[in-house]
């Protein structure tokens, strides 16, 4: 099963695909889609829509996997991040790929076992769990593959509990 | 020149177009845009695109008047229309309609010359303007003529200070 964790985001946004057989993860690659900031925003919306009907195509994935929002200080970024969201929703959906969502603290709890784990925590788990051997960058590819990660540990779970 | 004024929403978007001549605006339709709610979010934001796609293609606007979002009590609600907005901005500029943003704030003093001015108030200022002998419903598609009025406006006022 190939699984597309996607970071949301509309400067950047962070994308990893997983290879997930039974209990076995392999980054098959990981990276950001960008948007430039001197870009009217609708023409952003416009790439961000362009490039991830691209990711789904390319890859082919079975399933995508996308950070959900939490509540931000910064409401008029809040807002923007979930006009791209929509966006990158939209694509999935148009590519007629199941969608799942995962809160941030779901990927940490995932991931490490407590929710209240650093960043870098979250990271070293990644890393670990997909016998990488180098911490990937920049960080919005590594909170994709975290994403992804914590969606493959929902699987493995599933399996485990066929066992 | 055809504004389509958009009331962002996503469980009922309402839309109005004008025909706008130089001072004189004249109401060729209104409506609202539904999705139902024991549909999957993601189908739902697929009906938005598909569904504001058909207005752009039907009506052919030279602009679309889209109003902003402001701070919400509810976040949920927020978020989600946020993403519903995303959609929508993102149609029209795969359209290729030049997108203008208004916020409720400018909408009221364009209509009413006041910001504190109440709903009703709003709604019979656009009545007049549009010399309409009834009041437009569902409330969406009235907010929506509203915006494309307030756009006509700004457009007026344009012309006026040409003369």
């Amino acid at each position: 099963m190939i699984i597309l964790g996607i970071d949301p985001g509309y400067a950047t946004i962070g994308y990893a695909v997983l290879e997930h057989e039974k209990a076995k993860n392999l980054l098959v690659t990981c990276g950001v889609l960008k948007t430039e900031s001197n870009v009217e925003f609708p023409k952003r919306l416009e790439k961000i829509f362009k490039d991830s009907a691209d990711l789904f195509l390319i890859h082919n994935p079975d399933v995508t996997a996308v950070e959900s929002l939490y509540f931000q200080n910064n409401q008029k970024t809040a807002m923007a991040v979930a006009h791209a969201r929509g966006v990158l929703v939209l694509a999935a959906q148009v590519a007629k790929v199941p969608i799942f969502e995962y809160t941030p603290l779901q990927v940490k709890v995932a991931m490490t076992g407590c929710g209240r784990a650093k960043k870098n925590q979250v990271m070293e788990m990644a890393q670990k769990s997909l016998n990488l051997d180098f911490l990937p960058k920049p960080d919005d590819a590594a909170d994709a593959i975290a994403i992804a990660v914590c969606h493959a540990g929902r699987l493995t779970t599933e399996y485990q509990s066929h066992d």
